[in-house]
């Protein structure tokens, strides 16, 4: 296989550990590692295409879950973090110094507001929870990947029981959906 | 079924003509009929659940496809017919009177530049190509419907054996990443 789509995934994973409770997640710096404490399991981990979301080198594709923001504390290091783009809707936490995002996190009014992003494989522990899809595919190839490939991608994927989407997976395109349709001006009901 | 995702899709439909090579579609209104000439057949034909798509009454989708634009030309009362929102990417030309968009146009730069949009189901013809997806399947929320029919709703997309996107089908969304690729400023190469 000509690329990587992740590390973790090309081949094959582990289903996680269903009483996985949390952990530690560190930066890649040698010293003074940037520490976060999650106090639970990661929920909807999912492989991400876009250009946003942290990869390990030569990865394709980012792997990211969700934690509620009251289960994510920063316990060592915090004064090495800062915000990469404080215009995202994620504002992703990295460290200066090694350019890892510890944790993404939504100020804005959104429908995932509550919940932290964050890369459980920047713990030493196992168990943590599998991805379960692979969310905005196409978005590599606005990244420089060839387009001609793209089968392959979605094939590699698919070989690993992961469906493909070139936007998030249907449950959370629905919450988004009706996040718009609380918040928006009303509409003529159909 | 509680629900009409659109009246020529809720029975099931005929796979149409490969030789059909185009026809005349007509706006709704009773006299003076807006009439637009297509040279060919549309391709992506698919069921659409975005806000801006023409809809039959009481459907949740449009059906909508492309034809190349030097294949469509307005034969009949070309001045019915205004661009409801020109901000929008796609200008959609309608009549003035019934309110059914005749052609959508692309001006700006964009991957799908070239084509028109156009919904077939204003022939009076039969034969043109069937849908081959469903698009923007989560925006229906969006529009008042209640997300917890979701599942019904791809539910019945499936049972007429098409592919539930939550945004454009992979071939189409490959495209528009492609295009990005190339009009944006170069980014680094993963």
């Amino acid at each position: 296989m000509s690329f990587s789509i992740h590390p973790l995934l090309n081949n094959g994973f582990k289903t996680g550990d269903s009483n996985k409770s949390g952990g530690k997640l560190y930066c890649h710096c040698k010293a003074n590692r940037v520490e976060v404490t999650l106090g639970s399991d990661t929920a909807f981990n999912h492989a991400c295409g876009c250009s946003k979301c942290w990869k390990p080198k030569g990865a394709l594709f980012s792997v990211v879950g969700v934690v509620p923001v009251d289960k994510v504390s920063v316990t060592a290091n915090a004064n090495k973090l800062k915000v990469i783009d404080s215009s995202a809707a994620i504002q992703r936490h990295a460290c200066k110094e090694c350019g890892v995002h510890m944790y993404g996190r939504i100020e804005v009014d959104h429908a995932f507001k509550g919940l932290d992003f964050v890369h459980s494989e920047l713990s030493d522990e196992k168990g943590w929870q599998e991805p379960q899809f692979a969310a905005f595919v196409s978005s590599i190839i606005e990244q420089g990947f060839e387009q001609e490939k793209m089968g392959d991608v979605r094939k590699k994927f698919q070989g690993l029981g992961l469906e493909t989407f070139d936007c998030l997976n249907p449950t959370l395109m629905d919450l988004l959906a009706a996040h718009t349709a609380k918040t928006s001006a009303p509409k003529a009901k159909l």
